[in-house]
């Protein structure tokens, strides 16, 4: 019997005997009897075993390493003034494989920076086990809400000739012989030769391509990997990540901000609801009243302010900052984080953003000056989400390009999304990985990915 | 209101006045009426607008382009001798955005061969909007499948120093400048400059890292981009598809043909449930029977056959085949479509292959000659599935990476995976455009992808 059901179902299993599999997370012996904490990996909590020394293979199973498989048949009990709800007291025990001594998880708190260095190991030690399992759960949650909504799910491509919003660095993508490339008249590498006939990239967004879907479905998301060759050795950078994109039609800014809202309330609730146990590991371990915090973030209502609104308040603030607050320069982190922390106490939009800093693809307000931007500012992270309302007329998009000097022939399919009956839309981003963090507490992006990969990190697992 | 609510709700609106959106799918205009079909793409149907001739802008929306966008207010009515249930007698349309005139979707049939050049409007179509739904729907049942079985869902890397299983063609990531490329002492590209320190590819499978997680949590699957360079310009070979793989721990083959029995009816029969429209489309248009075999699918128990008995079968049958059936050879899909159609009727899955032309992590059996793989084969297209036990024996493991040539130092945590209480494992991968040309009938990759990247495809949408 997996652990799950044991765990669900063991009132129904008093004093009979049962079997149970398991990997041996905790072993300690003493005179005459001994006891295994085995745990197969579907339910967070160990499964206890009592063990009296006159079973045959007594002293063998004791000399197995941390880690190694069982099999335990044996009666399961009710046992008084313990901390645990059951216990299995074994009957048999049969070994499915050992561990070796050089296994090196032991049973002791590990540092992360330690567990860093062996990403095929180190879910099997709780913190981690609990952080993959809250990103599973919150991958669930993401696919659950969209399609409840009857958004379609669209796979937009990976490898693009595009480069996105101009954003950031990229990752070339080749089969060209680098020890050996073709060259044209001029002596440059002849990208015609490569693959795809052309120079390609891995994608850093997949918003552009889903604003063709959301022009034939109207509720649309992405959810996949983008990449960054960003050469940033920060906790906050890594170079593949997960995005979610949702993009709606129809719609104003406002019906953009309000999707994001309920959207980020129900992936928490869905996350505190599924997975107790875990949440109460990181709310004990790693960032003391976690759980209130996103509680109370599931029920509240988020705020609004304008960006111009939001530079007064840090202006008449009387704080100190660290990077001046000046209008038309960017939010950084600690403006942010104040304006949600101590301003408005919980999670706050700021919207209509100064053009200059943002996408060539935002959507024009009427002072010519600002766009229909919006982000979404929660207390201890800063921003966690960013969006906008698009420009759908052709000749204003046209117009924002050629300010930003973004390259119009490469873009003539997307200018043409709003020729060919394209009408209002809006939609935001999510750094998946920004999200686990928030939800976890964990503090470096490293440790939510499952094989991270970040500046000079390569390595066979 | 959305079309889709519209759809599911319109007897409450009988004779009342209501409010849609959508595009203009169809337009007709007659001396005192016209008609107009819409959809906002929310539901696979469009709405009927019956249009006085006396309503004010009428000659504007009759000179409307195709797939212009309209607000149209009216009251709902049923119509008799009618084929739709419900059509709207407008009394007001407000024009949100007109199509040009060079919009290239007329009113007509399109070949797949045309629209292929327009990915970011073939969505448009009913045929690949019909698609593409079907694809999200699929997606959807995969992760629904999964979660409610308590499987993790784990983000597997997409660049990656290994090559797993050695499986053809990779594409090179690199941050170099292609045209001033840092050399080593030998005149060789050094790699050690590239952004991860090392040499990195795109991922052709996330199966060897998803056993990482297998012996953490039991139960995990993968669902993400894989690649292949393959130099194929074939209607089945894309270089960039979507793989899942989900991976299984404390089991046996027959656990593993289970588990893609049941999630293969799964996901059939929840596309068959949630989109009867869209499926009726591709049963009259793309595949006759369609429907019928895939109910035949959901309602049948599939069939087992050893490698060895299906050779044997092949060679009794007497039929005349374009590739020599024998032992020691791969199955061809002619061979593959032989077994399901002729001699099971049904799906089947063929086990126990020659080691030779099978991967080295499968699980070798006692003959020393085969090893324990399976593919599920079924009628129409052959090999839909394909999976294994795993080695979980470390010595047997490296014996066989020996005898495949393949790099043991490279694979050195793969191999530990064994050594640290590894237990019986095993999993499959499905390809998930396979599956979604399997479910519509559509017989090219490239139209079931949204975005298709082929060998020299690369275009900015």
């Amino acid at each position: 019997m997996e652990n799950k059901e044991l765990f669900s179902s063991y009132k129904d299993y008093v004093n009979k005997e049962i079997s149970v599999k398991g990997w041996i997370k905790k072993s300690r012996e003493s005179k005459n009897v001994g006891f295994l904490e085995i745990n197969d990996g579907t339910f967070f909590e160990n499964v206890q075993i009592i063990v009296n020394s006159n079973l045959e293979n007594f002293k063998e199973i004791f000399s197995l390493g941390l880690y190694a498989a069982v099999e335990v048949t044996g009666v399961l009990v009710e046992p008084e003034n313990a901390k645990q709800d059951f216990e299995i007291q074994a009957n048999k025990i049969s070994i499915i494989n050992n561990s070796t001594k050089d296994y090196p998880l032991q049973n002791k708190r590990h540092t992360f920076e330690y567990l860093r260095t062996l990403p095929h190991l180190r879910m099997r030690t709780n913190a981690f086990n609990a952080v993959f399992r809250v990103r599973s759960e919150l991958a669930y949650a993401i696919h659950k809400f969209f399609n409840e909504r009857g958004f379609l799910y669209v796979h937009t491509p990976i490898i693009t000739a595009s480069d996105a919003e101009g954003a950031g660095e990229m990752f070339r993508v080749t089969t060209l012989d680098l020890n050996n490339l073709p060259k044209d008249d001029q002596g440059k590498v002849d990208n015609s030769k490569d693959f795809f006939g052309a120079e390609s990239n891995l994608t850093v967004s997949g918003q552009l391509e889903a604003e063709g879907f959301v022009m034939a479905y109207s509720k649309v998301y992405t959810f996949g990997p983008t990449f960054r060759a960003e050469n940033s050795n920060t906790p906050r950078h890594a170079a593949e990540f997960w995005m979610m994109e949702p993009e709606i039609a129809y719609c104003e800014l406002k019906d953009v901000m309000n999707l994001a809202e309920d959207m980020v309330k129900y992936i928490v609730k869905h996350v505190l609801d599924k997975l107790p146990e875990e949440m109460k590991l990181f709310d004990s371990f790693v960032e003391k009243g976690l759980i209130d915090r996103l509680t109370k973030l599931v029920n509240s209502e988020f705020k609004h302010v304008t960006y111009t609104e939001a530079i007064d308040l840090l202006e008449k603030s009387g704080k100190k900052f660290e990077y001046p607050v000046e209008w038309g320069s960017d939010l950084q982190t600690e403006h942010e984080r104040y304006l949600s922390e101590e301003v408005f106490n919980g999670p706050v939009f700021v919207t209509d953003y100064p053009k200059d800093f943002k996408s060539f693809y935002m959507k024009l307000n009427d002072d010519g000056k600002t766009v229909q931007a919006m982000d979404m500012l929660v207390p201890g992270v800063g921003e966690l989400i960013g969006g906008s309302q698009r420009e759908d007329n052709a000749d204003k998009l046209l117009q924002m390009m050629e300010e930003k000097g973004i390259k119009k022939e490469d873009y003539e399919w997307y200018t043409n999304l709003r020729r060919f009956g394209g009408v209002p839309h809006g939609g935001f981003g999510l750094g998946f990985e920004r999200m686990v963090m928030y939800v976890t507490g964990m503090k470096n992006i490293r440790d939510v990915i499952p094989y991270p990969r970040t500046v000079n990190s390569m390595k066979h697992s």
